[in-house]
C-alpha cells in the first residue's frame, strides 16, 4: 500500500536568515531534563524487563513525573543539603500479563535512580532523596505485544503527529556543541561544572549572544575569585567552540545574574538547582531534537518515557527528526525543509494519514530536483519505522 | 525611555492559506487542563492571600503539580470510583514574611479542591481524591513585594520570552467556538457532556476534519443507544457551530475509536479520563491562548502557575497574545502577526530587549500603511504591562 | 466439645486496695484515639461495603495508620492553621473477589473522613488535612469469608491472647465518668472545651488527684480571664462528677503546664493537639475498656482496626472485658477477677486453647461460691462468641 | 532534697509460680521492631548531629514512624520483590537553631536506611523501598539543649511514669536466650534464618510451649525438604538453648502454621514479612525490657524514638528496668520486684513525684532485710539518671 506523502514548496526566509532568533538548550541536570531523562530511563527498563520476561514490550507509558526541589546550603569549599529532594514517579505500567506479575516498580524505581545517580553523582541518593512510586495499572492485550522479532507494524495509539526540521541554524549548532562540549570535554577535567546548564542563544541580524547559566559544584571552587576564574573559563571555551560553528559575531555571557557576592552566585551542592527551589517536570524542556526554538514548528508532545511501540507522540516526532536531517544530508538544494507526520489512530504506524514535507529550496534549486529523494528518504524511513523503536530501546536514540 | 520595538515584514504564506494545518484544544477536564488549572488557581489564591495580609503580592510560582490517574468502572447509568485520582500541588511560595507565617499550603489545597470541584462535580473530593502539597518555600525580599497601587513596575525574574499571533485561522475559530459552546449552552443542558474534551482538528486545503473525544458520563446514559444518540447529537451540534466559523468544508467525528461495545466507549463516571488511566501535568497543555499550534510560533513556557508579577513567561505569552488580537482588531491591513517578547533577566518589565512584530500584510497593504499604529499598541501594551498583573489575579486572563 | 476454661484463685490484694494506683484516658480527640478511631471507622465501613456487596465480610486489617500533626497559630477568638495534618492510611483490605473489583480505598478515605469530621468538627477537611492511602492488597480465600447468617463459627487468625478484669477501681470510675460528662453534657453546651482531653489519675492511699489536659477551642474563648473561668469551671465539674464515684478525697487539676501566659496555655484552633505537634498512631492510646492502667494486667494488641470476624488480638480482648464485667455483676463474692483467653491458630475461635479466670474472693466468700456460676459465664460467652463480631460491626461495641 | 522513694512488700504469687504465664518477643526483623530501631536510630543520630553542631542535644521525638508491607514472591532458590516497601518517618524534630539550619530530614534518612540495611540486608534499599520523611518541626528554647558535660538535670516533659520488675522467669530467660542465640550464633552460620522471628511461650504449670515463627530467606533453601529440615535444626537448638534456661518440661515448634506445601511456608525473599502483607509500627511490640508481659505490669508508652533527655516515658522504663535488675542482683531475698517511677512535669528527673518499689520477698526473708538496700539502688539510680541519656545516645541500652 503507497503512503500518502505531500512535498510542497514553502515560501518563506529561511530561520537562518530571518532577522531573530532564539534558541534554548535545558542540558542534562536541568531540572524539566533530569524528569525527561529519568522517564525515558524508566521506559527503557520497562521494555527490557517485558522482553526478558515474556519476549515482547508490553503496554507502559511513563511520560509522567515530577522533580520537586529540596533545600541546600552551599558553600566555597562544599556546603550541605538540608532538605531532600522530592521525585513522584508516576504514569502507567502492565504488572500482570498471563497470570504473572512483574515488578513494574521496583524496576522503575532502580531505573529512575541510576539514572539520576548518573547525571548528578554528588546526590547521595540515601539521604539527599526521597522518591515515590505512584505507577498506575495499565491493561495489556495480547495483541498489543509488540515482538521486535516478529515485525509486525504496531497501530498507532491516538491520532497525533511529529514535526521536525533541518538543517540547525548556526546558533542551533553553537549551543549543541558547547553543550557536548561541556559534557564530554570540559567537565571530565573540570568537575566543577555542574550538570545543570541552561544555554539560550539569541541572534539579532549577524550577531548570536550566548548566555549560559552553569551551576557551579561548591566542593570544587574554593573562593569567589576561584568562581570567578572558572565561569570566566567557561565563557572562553564556550567561545572557542561557538566559532567552529559559526562566522557571525558572538559574544558569551556566563552566569550573568550574578552580582559578585556569595549569596547570588549560582553555586550549588550537587550541581542541580533541584537541590534548591527549582523543579522539574516531564515534557517541559528540549524538544526531541535536543532544542526549544520558538521561531520552528513544534510538538508540545512529551516524547520522553512515551513507550516506544505505538506511541505516535514519541515515534513520529523522532521519525520526522532524522527524516529532516537525512534529507539535508542526501539531498542537495535544501536551504530549510519542516516534516511532519500525522497519525491516524488504529492504522498501522507505518501508514500515516500524511507525511507533510515543506521545503524551502536553496536559491538555484526548484522542487523538482529535490522532490523524489525527499520522497524516498520519507518513504524508507517509514518502511523502517519499527527501527526506531529499537534504537529506543538501546538507547540510542536521545528525546530531549 | 524608549522601547526597543521592531516591526517587520514575514515573507510567508499565511498559515490559513497553506496546505495543511493542524490544531488542538485540550478542553477544560482534559487532565493536563485540571493540571494548569489547579496552578492557576492556587497562584492566585496565594496572591490574595499576600495582598490580605501584606498589601502585596509576595513572591510564589506554583506551575508545577501532577495528577495521577485513579480506577474507575463507569457503566450505563452509574458506575464507580475503585480508586482515587491522586493529585500532587508543588512549586514554591512565600511562608514566612515580616515575621509573620502565611498558611500558604491550607490556601493551596482549598483554592485546588475548589477548582476541581467546579471543573469536575461528579467527582466527589472526599472519597475519590487524594491530595498531596508539597510545596516548597521561597524567599521574599521586601523589595521584591509587588504593590498593585503602588505601580513601580517589576524586573524581569529571567532572560525568557512569550509569543503569539493573530488572527486565528477558520480551524482554530471553529476549535474554540465549538468548545465554548459546549461549556455555556450544551452541557447545562446535557450533563452527560463531560469536561474532559479534546478537540483536533485537520484542514487539508479547503476540507477540515474535527474531531472530538468527548468524555460521557455514565450516571446520564443508560444504553449503549442513548449513548450513540448523545454522540451523534453533539456531532450536529458541533457542525452546527464550525459552520459559523467557516466557509470550508468541514466534517465532525465524535469518539470515532468507539467500536460501539461498552467496554471501548469513552464512558467515565466523572466526566474526565483522569479518573482512569489518564495522567496530567501542568504546561503540557494548551498554550496560553487556549490552543496547541504546531503549525505557529509557541512556548514551550507552562504560563499556568507562575506568579503574574514579574513571571516573564506568564507575562509576555499573555500579553503578546492580547497585542496580537488588539493590532489584527484595530490596524486595518494583517493578513497575520506574530509577535515576540524578549525579556532581559533584571530589568523593568515595560523594557523588553526586544518587542518584534513579523506581519504579513494583506494583498493590497505595505507595511508602511501598518507599521506606526502597531508600533503604538505595543508601546502601550508595554506601557500599561502591569494591568496583565491585575487581571491575572481577578481572574480574567485565562492562560489555557 | 467442652471447652478448656480453668478458674484459680489469685492469692493477692486488689488493685483497689494497693497503696498506690495510677490511671490514664486519651479521650477521642487525643491524636492517638483519633488515629484507633479511623482505624476502626474504616474496619467498620469495609465490612459493611463486603456485606453489601458480597453477603459476607472479607479479608481486611486495617489497625494502622499515622497522624502526622500540622502547623497552627491559636489565638482567642479563633486563630489559624498553617499547615495541614497529614493522615495516612495502611493495613490491608480484599481489593478483589470473585473477579469483582472493590472501591476499598474509596471507602477508606470516605469512613476515614466521616469519623474524623465527627470528632474534630472545627477542623476544615477540604484545607486542613491531607490524607494518603496505601491499603495494601490482602486475598480472601472463599473459605475465609465470614457470612453472619450462616453462623459458622470462623478460625483463630493467631495464636494470641486477650485478658481484662473488672471491676472498675474508684479512680477508673471518675476517669470514665468525666470523660463521659464532658462529651455527652459538658461540650454540648460549651463548645470551648476541644475533644483533645487527656486525663490522669494517681491515688496515693485514700487521695485521688485526677489532671485534666484539656485542649480548648479558641474561637470560643476571647481573652486569658476567660481562659482562666473556664479551665475553672472544668474542674469544678469534674470534681462534682468524681464524688459521685468515690468517697476517697478527690483533687482535680487542669491544663497545669499553663503558666497563665497566651503561650503555654493549651489552646487551639481545632480542639486536638494534632493541629500542632502531636502525632497519633493506631494501638499506642486506651486498651479495650477505654483505659490505660499499669498496674493491671494488658495486651499490647491494637483492637482498633483489626477484622472482627477471625482477628483473635481484638475479638478475645472484647470479650474477656464483657465477661470479666459480666461476672462481677452477675456473681456475688468478687473482689477483682482477671480473665485471659488464650487462641490456637487454625482452631474455631468458641474454643480457646485456655480460657482462665484469676479471682480475688470477696473476705466473706470462698472459690467454691464463684466458681460455677464464672464458668458458665464464660462458657456461654465462647459459645455465643460471634455476637461479639455482629456488635463490632454494627458500631456497638468500643475498641478504645 | 531527699527523694520520694516508698519501698512496700506485694503480697501475692510471683508470677514464676503462677499457673499460666504467657510471654511473647517480637525479635528485630518483625515490623513492629523494625518500626521501633529506626525510630531509635533516628533518635541517635539527630542527637549525634546536634551534638556535633551545638554541643547539645535539641528537642525532638521520632517515636512515630509506619511500615507499609510491600507485595513478593518468594520461591526456593531465591524469589522477588514486587512491590516496594513503604515507610513513613515521622515525628519532630528542631530544624533550626541559632539562626543555623540543620539538616534534620536528611540526618534521619540517612539513619533510617544504614539502620535498615543493617537488619534486613537482603532488602535492597535502591528498588525496594520507599521512604518518605514527614518530620515536623519543634521548636527549642535555649534552655532546652542538654548538655551532657554540663551535668545539669533537665526537667520532666510531661507527668508520665515507668515500670519494669525483676528477675525474669524461665520462659521470659528462655525466650530472651534464643533470641540472642539466633542472631549472634545462629544465622551468622545459616543465613536462611531471617531477622523477622516472634517467639511466644506459654507456660501452664511446669510445661513450657515455645512457639517459634521464623522467617526463612528463599535463596538459602533449595526444596521443600531442605526448608523442613532447617525448621526441625532451629526447633533442636531453640530446645538446647531453652533447657539451659529452665528445669521444666519445654517443647518447641517452629513454623507450626506450615502445612508443607510451599504456598503456606513462611519463605520470604528478605527475611521480613514487611516485604509481603504485614505492616509495622513504632511502639507496639516489645516494652524496654524486650518482651511482652501480659501478665506483668508494663508501659503502654513508646520507648524507642522519644527523646533521652527529657522524655519520661523513656527514661523512666529504661531506669525502671535497670533498677529492678540491679536489685534483684544485689540485694538477697528478692522473689519479685516490681518497681514504678511517675514523674512531675517540669521537675528535675531526678525527682519524681513518687519512686515505688513493691517487692514479694523470698519465703525466708523479712522486708527489713532487704528495704535499705533497694532505696539505695534506687536512690543512686536517680543520682546518676543522666547516664540512661548518655548510654542511649551511644546506642548502649536497647529499647525494645
Amino acid at each position: 500500500m503507497s503512503r500518502n506523502i505531500a512535498i510542497e514548496m514553502l515560501n518563506q526566509v529561511p530561520v537562518q536568515d530571518q532577522q531573530i532568533e532564539l534558541v534554548e538548550r535545558k542540558c542534562l541536570g536541568h531540572p524539566d531534563s533530569i524528569a525527561d531523562g529519568i522517564a525515558e530511563a524508566v521506559s527503557r527498563a520497562l521494555c527490557n524487563t517485558y522482553i526478558d520476561q515474556f519476549g515482547g514490550v508490553l503496554h507502559h507509558n511513563t511520560d509522567q513525573g515530577e522533580i520537586v526541589a529540596g533545600e541546600s546550603m552551599p558553600q566555597f569549599g562544599g556546603g550541605k543539603i538540608i532538605k531532600p529532594i522530592f521525585i513522584l514517579l508516576d504514569g502507567r505500567a502492565t504488572k500482570e500479563f498471563k497470570g504473572e506479575k512483574i515488578a513494574a516498580d521496583t524496576v522503575a524505581l532502580q531505573a529512575a535512580k541510576e539514572y539520576l545517580h548518573s547525571i548528578v553523582p554528588e546526590l547521595n541518593l540515601d539521604k539527599h532523596l526521597i522518591m515515590d512510586c505512584r505507577l498506575g495499572t495499565g491493561s495489556t492485550d495480547l495483541r498489543d505485544v509488540f515482538n521486535p522479532e516478529e515485525g509486525k507494524i504496531p497501530r498507532a495509539n491516538d491520532t497525533s503527529f511529529g514535526v521536525s526540521y533541518a538543517p540547525f541554524s548556526d546558533i542551533e549548532k553553537c549551543i549543541k556543541e558547547i553543550s557536548s562540549y561541556i559534557d564530554t570535554t570540559l567537565r571530565p577535567k573540570y568537575p566543577v561544572y555542574g550538570q545543570d546548564i541552561k544555554i539560550m542563544g539569541l541572534r539579532q541580524g549577524n550577531s548570536i549572544k550566548l548566555t549560559i547559566c552553569c551551576a557551579m559544584v561548591d566542593r570544587y571552587v574554593s573562593s569567589l575569585s576561584e568562581y570567578i576564574n572558572y565561569r570566566e573559563k567557561l565563557a572562553e571555551e564556550a567561545l572557542k567552540v561557538a566559532k567552529t560553528c559559526t562566522d557571525k559575531h558572538v559574544e558569551v555571557f556566563v552566569n550573568t545574574a550574578d552580582c559578585d557576592v556569595e549569596c547570588s552566585l549560582f553555586l550549588t551542592v550537587t550541581g542541580t538547582s533541584a537541590e534548591m527551589g527549582d523543579d522539574g517536570s516531564v515534557g517541559r524542556g528540549n524538544r526531541a531534537n535536543g532544542l526549544i526554538t520558538p521561531h520552528r514548528p513544534m510538538s508540545m508532545e512529551a516524547t520522553s518515557g512515551k513507550n516506544p511501540i505505538n506511541h505516535i507522540g514519541k515515534i513520529y516526532n523522532l521519525l520526522s527528526n532524522e527524516l529532516a536531517h537525512t534529507c539535508v544530508e542526501k539531498v542537495d538544494g535544501i536551504a530549510e525543509i519542516q516534516i511532519r507526520l500525522l497519525s491516524q489512530i488504529g492504522v498501522p504506524i507505518d501508514q500515516p494519514l500524511i507525511a507533510s514535507a515543506q521545503i524551502i529550496p536553496k536559491p538555484s534549486f526548484t522542487m523538482k530536483d529535490i522532490e523524489k529523494d525527499v520522497f524516498e528518504i520519507i518513504d524508507s524511513g517509514l518502511e523502517n519505522i519499527t527501527s526506531v523503536t529499537e534504537r529506543v530501546i538501546r538507547g540510542e536514540l536521545k528525546t530531549f
